[in-house]
């Protein structure tokens, strides 16, 4: 058979990273591809250092321009490979894409968060794939093995530390008893920090990532203006020490399940929420450190299995968009329904299971009180929290530096976030209390 | 869409599991797959066994029958679930089925290893699929994973613990320091292993996985024959205490790797070995406890990924089972070189890369000696060491029970296995050292 024809859009980091692992690896792929795949086109905004990149591949035949619809629009373009990034070019170029018949990989999570459904709808319409197995968790094959590798299950749940930069920042923080703000710069020079680093470190990236795990975890539309996002940009070195002290890591984990509402009489609902989440450190994913990512799935038949690799950076993300680009290859031709539905479900099967607002989440916490060494104040914490229903799990008390004011950190058992916060607040108008309660949200994971 | 129609052959545990699974999420499982996948057929030796499993699900309408050559030959079932385990009965019975033009679901993982080259040539030849996702880990995906997911790599290696009972019992020595026959029993008393635990414990099924992970991963033939086997019941309570202190904890690995053989000038071979092994307690591998499996593959692009689930029992093996019917469900009509080969390459694209005998395994070792605590035994040790070209990385020095004799224990860095062979062979005849040398192979894993 001819070899399959793509157009890649951007050749930066994972657009180079594609370039020279389909050049190098070309031998092996196409033993199992069965058909070559050729990138003939690509589209940059630099030219000179396109051409540098591609000359130093194969580069006779392929085609480098600055306009990247002459890719989409180019009859002879069978796949676009979107890596561009950002919402509103890459939007309008993969619905031209679709509308031109062509099929699309993209590892564009921020674009199928926010635009997913429009997205998906026009390519369902107009019979093509839009594949994105590189926008989740990097070159782990996460979206697969939800997809298809457990679709014989009822998913309960999806926890997942699925950004390198956070999850590098906790690591260093943990290991070295560092501040925030001193391994951010390090993570920097380092390169796992961006000179912005927003979308990374108060989870807004996390919660792009998490949202699409949903909507195929559970058949339900990408919902991004839904997720509870929480960074960790406040996160104190002191809590992550206490937190060990007493059994538990912190991880920025985006955690997707099923729950019930109190509002709705035993109505079904989805939680979707990313923030700083103590996990016990004998679990398995409390153990992933460094810029790694790890997805653990809880379901019904299988029960928890967990997958780990590298969420990020050229070759590990391009090893996801050349997985698709196989994928693509060998289903281009064949009937749309004999091709694994975008977002798990048939699109006419999805369901409109609500988020549930994270008030009426039901989670466990870990509370620190900074308080004057009073007699009476632990009486005063417990009688709160007792009244407002919540058991504890763990006390812990501390004397950080002066030996006049105590830390006191507890754990408590599940309750509903609601409840939490209107005994937080009867806490903080406590007389010996100094400053607010530092709330830490704990998933056992078991 | 007519539902496809399905015919079991053994309603044992696992199958009893895909009837299970089936029933309670065929909702879910129908809104992914757009079409219904029915079993309509089962053979069993046990026929009033049989119709209590099935009438306790929807029953009606699935005819009970003892032949299983009735379900492989009758014109209404579409695809054929092997479940019944071992080699001649299934081998006869998956070929017939082939021959009917019939495609495939096995969890038969011995029937694959022995058999499989023969299997996949009879499937190629006519056109229909052979899918065994359960057959290795159970429920972790990891055949999807290797085919699919990595596609784009060169894959270095995959080092797998894949097998629950060992894991069981190593797990159980450790944390309770406990003999190998103590916890067999236990284990066997837990149902976690057979009565009669050979093929368990002495790395057989493990060798079987691993085997067709090798074949996958590198494109080679299945060639059980080849493995290099070795099993736990020799380990003993003191050597896992000792690689404690070290920091390391032993785990029955299947080891798949690509490696150059000393034979051949620069030749290319693949490892394919089951035994003992040391890994660093760092390692997110080492850390796998229980009966759950974890698979660390190591591949050019994606660099380190790791899938972990349980490997065994009647839904997580029946979870991968359905994942294959709806993979073979959505394929079932299509042009054959739409679908993913069998062994992750095209047929004709396979090589054939030797595996390399033991002899020639380049790894680190864990030796244990006991000594007569003579003045010089050391010197001798290191001398005979030092002589062959090995590296010592650490030593440690334990009285065990009295005080005359010593377990002395070192590790040495990398070498060919051949060497360390005949470095043992000369400890073992110095005067000061009792009894046989204890040599566990020791991998970073890094």
């Amino acid at each position: 058979m001819k070899p399959i024809k793509v157009g890649l859009l951007g050749i930066g980091t994972v657009g180079a990273g594609t370039f020279n692992v389909l050049q190098r690896n070309q031998e092996d792929i196409r033993r199992r591809a069965g058909r070559g795949i050729e990138i003939t086109m690509v589209a940059a905004r630099n030219l000179d250092k396109a051409r540098k990149i591609v000359n130093a591949g194969v580069g006779a035949g392929v085609e480098v321009v600055s306009d990247p619809f002459a890719v989409v629009n180019h009859p002879d373009i069978d796949i676009v490979v979107e890596l561009i990034g950002g919402y509103e070019l890459p939007h309008e170029l993969v619905l031209r894409a679709i509308a031109n018949g062509k099929h699309v990989v993209t590892a564009n999570k921020a674009l199928l968060a926010l635009h997913g459904n429009e997205i998906f709808a026009a390519a369902q319409e107009k019979g093509v794939m839009v594949a994105f197995e590189a926008a989740v968790a990097g070159g782990v094959p996460i979206i697969k093995a939800l997809r298809e590798g457990l679709t014989a299950n009822r998913i309960e749940s999806v926890a997942g530390i699925i950004n390198g930069t956070t999850n590098f920042i906790l690591s260093e923080m943990r290991e070295k008893g560092l501040d925030f703000a001193t391994v951010l710069k390090q993570a920097q020079e380092l390169g796992y920090a961006e000179a912005d680093p927003t979308f990374d470190i108060e989870g807004v990236d996390a919660a792009h990532k998490l949202t699409i795990m949903s909507a195929i975890a559970f058949g339900i539309p990408v919902q991004f203006d839904k997720a509870y996002i929480e960074g960790i940009s406040q996160l104190q070195a002191v809590d992550i020490r206490y937190a060990e002290q007493l059994g538990y890591r912190i991880k920025l984990l985006g955690i997707t399940r099923r729950t019930r509402t109190e509002d709705k009489e035993g109505g079904e609902g989805i939680e979707l929420r990313v923030h700083p989440t103590l996990i016990p450190a004998s679990r398995l994913i409390a153990n992933v450190e460094g810029a790694m990512n790890a997805v653990l799935v809880q379901a019904d038949a299988v029960g928890s299995s967990l997958y780990y690799g590298k969420g990020a950076g050229a070759e590990p993300t391009a090893s996801s968009v050349i997985a698709d680009l196989v994928d693509v290859t060998r289903l281009a031709t064949v009937d749309p329904y004999c091709r694994v539905p975008h977002l798990a479900f048939q699109p006419n099967e999805m369901t409109d299971v609500a988020i549930v607002p994270m008030a009426e989440i039901t989670t466990s916490y870990y509370l620190r009180v900074y308080v004057k060494d009073q007699l009476g104040v632990m009486a005063d914490l417990t009688r709160i929290l007792a009244d407002a229903g919540i058991s504890i799990d763990a006390v812990l008390q501390k004397e950080p530096g002066n030996q006049v004011n105590l830390d006191i950190i507890m754990l408590t058992h599940q309750t509903r976030e609601k409840n939490i916060d209107a005994a937080i607040a009867k806490i903080e108008a406590l007389p010996a209390v100094i400053g607010k309660v530092t709330r830490i949200r704990l998933e056992a994971l078991s």
